[in-house]
């Protein structure tokens, strides 16, 4: 068993300016967990990052994920009494309230377990649980491109669409856990539309606008004889392919892209005449080169235009479509803005 | 100036029963004004309508209403003392926050109107606003079928699709006063999808699933040679008739009832993947008999059979879909509860 974090560890130097109480953030995903310690306003004073292991299962997992807290503290001077709460996300499905994992489809060995109670044990210290992609939207919310907002939705383009949604300061967590799963969306409910990976629901948001969605369409589209600089790859095209081929100019890369924030922009008019949150973020690693790059700009403008169109027009102007700020560690900075949130509402 | 409430005024015997705090529920429709005395508890203590006449302005009828009120009180044994607070309702476009109309499509002569600011100051009691599709909800949360969940999503099913969303028994009014708008939702994204008769926007629910978006519907197959009773009666053909079809057993009028809960259904699966509710209920005149009415139970039993074939099986286990309890009465006692809400708040 490793309890050491391994090289991604990197503890950022001991800051005298931490404001507390402090919290720890983790967030497991499906080959690494992100552990991080935070202060009050979201600083972080420490990270460490360890591998998930997923067969040996979620108790030994939450047994490397302590004893990476514990190594975290005291490297920077602390103990656990420093620490006011946990806050720990995993992907779904989950039983929030009950602290369950119950069929998570990338941690087979995970299934029906009850990780709140697990971590909890070994730590001493109180967990607040949640979705991987509720914690990523509450750490845009919390310190991101939400700060100035009191709801946002956040739709992260990777190999699924995930989404977390806040609502006047309140996490939509759902009465099912299945809370702002707007990948999910039906945006084409003909019996042709494509299917999603997990479930294999027909004509989802995520069934066209994913990483591995895009890189679907771009292989179909090249094997139908697409002219692109990419049709001597087409088995092996990826959304990160397509952006380079874009960035180089290729015409049909780039309408590729429009196309998929034409598709995007379906799914968010549907979202903002539900929760009319002014604020939607596009976080994820498909950003096509993000606010830096000529070619995410254009993504980004066209999904803008593209739901100016659907949408109407006083509360077109009323919303706010942007990149998300925080990258990977949106999802432990979120986990313990949750578990901030939680402890101060207990008090 | 009529400052009489008209003959469907109803007082209710003075009850001495009546939970303080009392509240004044008001909802304005585009051709009657519904004005509730409600208790702590929701019980109505004592009801009256007066006629919108909405050419008239909103300043006027703000003063009927006024009138209609001290009349409601008096005769029930009250006065404006008596009163916490006022909940006002109204369709939308608004301002929520600012307490605005700004352009109500079927009110062309309220628009641009201060009309919370007006209603205060000719009742000296504060006032809090509301869409009036979401104080519908808001009442079905409060007592109707929605009283035993902590979320839940009203569809109301007349001339549009109106709706309003509660989450975490918090109502989601939007940051554009725009929350709940759900007959706005795309469930078509094709290039020849119906339009709306709001907005001209293409493809969203309203123009499937309203009552006149049914008969459109109708219209148009009976036009085209449609086998049924109603097949010279295409030109006038309504939601109403199609019922009445239905229950003699009309199979095209059936099927085009199964058709529409599909779309319904298409659109629940959205909303319940974007804030999963556990309840969703369905208000408004176009039920098709409701749960009395073998139509009313084969309408909504699709709904419920297509939305588990659209959505994941334990969210559809988790998931209820049901009739509205509250009639046309929803409206004014939301706007009551809404009022009681930010009552208890402000103390």
């Amino acid at each position: 068993m490793t309890s050491q974090p391994n090289d991604h560890s990197v503890a950022i130097q001991p800051n005298e300016n931490a404001k507390s109480p402090l919290f720890l953030g983790v967030d497991v995903g499906g080959t690494g967990i992100k552990i991080g310690l935070v202060d009050n306003v979201g600083t972080t004073l420490g990270f460490v990052s360890i591998p998930t292991e997923e067969p040996k299962g979620p108790d030994d997992a939450m047994r490397r994920v302590a004893a990476a807290c514990d190594t975290l503290l005291t490297s920077l001077g602390y103990t656990r009494t420093d620490v006011a709460r946990v806050g720990l996300g995993t992907p779904g499905s989950q039983n929030i309230a009950k602290g369950l994992l119950i069929e998570p489809p990338n941690h087979p060995h995970w299934h029906h377990f009850p990780i709140v109670q697990s971590l909890e044990e070994k730590l001493g210290l109180k967990v607040s649980f949640a979705n991987d992609a509720n914690a990523a939207a509450f750490g845009e919310f919390w310190i991101g491109t939400g700060e100035r907002f009191h709801s946002m939705v956040l739709l992260t383009l990777g190999t699924g669409v995930g989404s977390g949604i806040i609502i006047d300061d309140h996490l939509v967590v759902g009465h099912n856990s299945f809370g702002g799963e707007c990948g999910h969306i039906i945006i084409d409910p003909s019996p042709t539309a494509r299917r999603c990976v997990w479930g294999g629901g027909r004509g989802h948001l995520e069934a066209y606008a994913s990483a591995s969605a895009v890189a679907a369409r771009a292989k179909e589209e090249l094997l139908a004889g697409a002219s692109s600089i990419l049709a001597p790859e087409a088995q092996t095209v990826t959304a990160k392919r397509l952006y380079e081929a874009a960035s180089q100019g290729d015409a049909w890369s780039l309408g590729l892209i429009d196309e998929t924030a034409d598709y995007l922009a379906i799914g968010i008019t549907t979202i903002v005449h539900t929760v009319d949150p002014g604020l939607v973020v596009l976080g994820g690693a498909m950003n096509f080169g993000g606010a830096k790059s000529p070619v995410g700009q254009r993504f980004l403008q066209r999904i803008r235009d593209s739901f100016r169109k659907l949408s109407f027009e006083y509360v077109a102007d009323g919303t706010t479509i942007d990149f998300a700020s925080l990258g990977g560690d949106a999802g432990y900075l979120g986990a313990a803005g949750i578990a901030r949130t939680e402890y101060q509402k207990s008090l």
